[in-house]
């Protein structure tokens, strides 16, 4: 079978003003899902976003999650947006994922440009403004792919369902039990063949990536309480167990400053490393200077590059985020806290899942407290969990994928692995039983979350290209 | 030489109503030496004491002492009210301090009355008020036994040289450089016997306490910094150095859950107990059960009264009180904070000095530090410092006031030293060269800077009189 008819990539090329003007006009619509004064805005997003669905003649169907609790006020959870395109039985269906809500953004965060004003930096070629790159950009990248298709008169090689959500900022509440219901029999994902989700970003700013695993994680609180209110160290210093001491000791038995994990069993739990995917580390386009240089630090565990990349992408780690309750402000207290929670996380690789994990970590943590002799309690609660999820990187989904990457970039993607987590990837792998690629679009410096987020205009246009070449490759697998 | 004439308790007795009052007035004076608003209040306070004191004859000479900046407002510091009573050469002379300021209070912090509104409750014979027991009640204290004296037309027998201040409770700016001048001969306090401070409390609710000793400080911040800003733990963990983990491991060095300090040679600089002074804290009125009924729970450290008591008097203690830069909210962040800052102190006890210890401290952070073998980066600094202090408590001084407990209570009172500092005390002694004595009106539970504080009127009263009687058998030493 043929490559992708040029005149596809090079209608995208023709239109780049359009495109960038319709990512403008989705930037300008504030969709902040944790928001409530913003909810309006993103059930605006989801008509916008409707309305360009059924220009290219998608059937929408908008699913009602129900409603949610936000800040006291209870408020109607924004639509999910499902849509078909095309139901030919000879074709391929694959299943596109996206959200449409953004991250908080004020100016005075520290923006240089107003946040939901797209600002094309004609120097760097910066698209700027939130949402750009997470995940805006790559939403459309998707229309862009398939107008382009449209107009130059190709067939789309492949059925699409789209699956575009607007609360993934804010945990995807209720999306997980639609997937769920959907990904049965007579449901409207049933039958899927593949999902493609692109809502992550290069492992740098050179070289495309297509990303096969993520790390699950197991966030803990553990409260040690004590004295019935906090105290004053002078006229209680050495005469009261202190729950600082208590919970500051337990904390410094979970892990070494060199980082390993010093609950036992849970590195045990680590499916072995094979010389073949050693070997996949070792090639990325990546350097321990790279990772200083994100870091803004020469702090960088290992000067062996492999080392470090593993242990981002598949080797745990645990982070102590901080205590709740102790004296955290500037100066100087003498206080005794009465009761203090220690915050730390571990993210999780094959073959940990919280299950097995946390038992281990829960009975450590009780036989350390119990030799530390003291008449303060402990508690533990476990704030959240997910599962780590690793897809085949040899399977006909990313063999499409990287022959597209080839086809557009002109050289073969970095095959990575995030530290974080995309729990909605889980779900779909764990509902559908199919394999799930994450595509990325953006750079590994756009700032998805933080101040001045971008997406540089080239990744834009590439982007798209490289999403439409995609459904041309997967349509040959 | 005989006891305190009769008439002058009696009259304390007789005149208990008008006395209440005067506290009342002086309550009604939000005297916050910390709030901008209310400098204005410790002015009027200091107008108000002096004209009280004026009425008694008493030579008043008000010290200024300069400005400060506060919450960015330079202000004028309240004056020092010093007086004079007396000048026969012989009689000794005794040298009074107090305080006429006061913590911050608002109803809306829990008070169950109004905090600037002496409040007495019938059935507990509370006077409910902010500075009712620290430390409005104590100084006219002084005023309602010199009246006594003057009213009963008894003579007092000693000079009386007064040092009120009106910025205790905020660090009392300006006043170790006033006491160090008017020590010097030629000075406002040149050439007096002895210090007497009514400005702590009892040891419990029950027995009237002498106090002898007080632990110093030495407070420090130990700051790890690395990242040059907040990581991603997802996406940073196990490559890079944390601080949080090097900090956590760093402060468990420092002390045991059972409260024995780590830091080499701290603990060897403690005095040797000796049996007459371990006999003390055996004697004392105090229960395993008192401490563990202030801190309301059961945490002490030890089941015997002397260990418990020793801790909080004579032995040192670190407490760990918390760490800046942290995740410290509510939640579940995986934030890797890049800077942080743990806050401990040390406090201090005969021999230990600030000058002692901090090396000792400062070496140990640093060599344990070296042991991380970490690439962030260790700064240490020393927020505040203070010696400890001890007086003789078989001192002339000390004996006028077991004498004047024993003919006001009619018990032999507790001799106890205070687990805190009240700096003043050790420039008094340091600076003057003389015996300084803590003589406590309030009672173990009267919650100086809590909601709710109170002076017992019995101890109001009593108090009145053991100030009087302590000035009439120091005259007898
Ligand atoms: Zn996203
Ligand atoms: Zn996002
Ligand atoms: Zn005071
Ligand atoms: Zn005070």
């Amino acid at each position: 079978m043929s490559s992708i008819p040029v005149q596809i990539p090079a209608y995208i090329d023709a239109n780049a003003k359009a495109f960038v003007d319709r990512l403008a006009r989705a930037v300008a619509i504030p969709s902040i899902s944790g928001d409530v004064n913003n909810r309006k805005d993103v059930f605006a997003m989801a008509d916008f976003l409707e309305g360009e669905l059924v220009k290219l003649g998608v059937s929408v169907k908008r699913a009602k999650l129900g409603k949610q609790v936000l800040d006291g006020v209870e408020l109607e959870l924004p639509d999910a947006i499902l849509g078909t395109l095309g139901s030919d039985k000879a074709k391929k269906t694959i299943l596109l994922y996206g959200h449409f809500d953004v991250q908080p953004a004020l100016k005075s965060d520290g923006w240089d440009t107003e946040p939901f004003v797209l600002t094309e930096d004609p120097a760097t070629g910066r698209l700027i403004g939130r949402g750009s790159s997470d995940d805006k950009g790559p939403v459309l990248g998707w229309l862009n792919a398939i107008e382009a298709y449209q107009k130059s008169n190709v067939e789309i090689p492949v059925n699409i369902k789209f699956c575009f959500e607007g609360m993934e900022e804010s945990g995807s509440e209720g999306l997980d039990e639609l997937i769920e219901a959907e990904a049965k029999a007579g449901g409207y994902f049933h039958g899927v063949d593949a999902v493609c989700i692109s809502d992550n970003y290069w492992l740098n700013t050179r070289t495309p990536a297509l990303t096969y695993g993520l790390r699950g994680i197991s966030y803990y609180k553990i409260t040690i309480a004590g004295p019935a209110r906090d105290l004053h160290s002078g006229v209680f210093g050495r005469t009261v167990h202190e729950p600082m001491t208590d919970l500051i000791t337990l904390m410094s038995k979970l892990v070494t400053p060199s980082g390993d994990i010093l609950v036992p069993g849970v590195e045990d739990l680590v499916a072995p490393l094979t010389e073949q995917e050693k070997a996949r580390y070792v090639s990325l386009d990546y350097s321990v200077s790279d990772v200083e240089h994100s870091a803004g630090a020469k702090v960088a565990l290992s000067d062996d590059k492999a080392t470090v990349l593993m242990g981002r992408m598949r080797y745990p780690s645990l982070s102590l985020h901080g205590i709740e309750g102790a004296f955290s402000a500037p100066g100087a207290k003498t206080v005794i806290p009465a009761k203090v929670s220690g915050k730390f996380s571990i993210r999780l690789v094959p073959d940990q899942t919280p299950a097995l994990v946390d038992p281990l970590v829960i009975a450590y943590l009780k036989s350390e407290f119990a030799k530390l002799n003291t008449k303060n309690t402990l508690s533990i609660e476990n704030l959240h969990g997910g599962k780590p999820w690793v897809a085949d990187p040899d399977h006909w989904n990313y063999e499409a994928a990287k022959r597209a990457t080839k086809a557009v970039y002109g050289r073969a993607p970095d095959l990575t692995r995030e530290g974080g987590s995309i729990p909605v990837t889980l779900t779909f792998a764990e509902s559908l039983g199919v394999n799930v690629l994450l595509l990325p679009m953006g750079r590994g410096d756009d700032g998805a979350h933080s101040t001045n987020e971008k997406l540089d205009k080239s990744n834009f246009l590439q982007g798209s290209k490289l999403l439409g070449t995609y459904l041309w490759e997967v349509a040959k697998s």
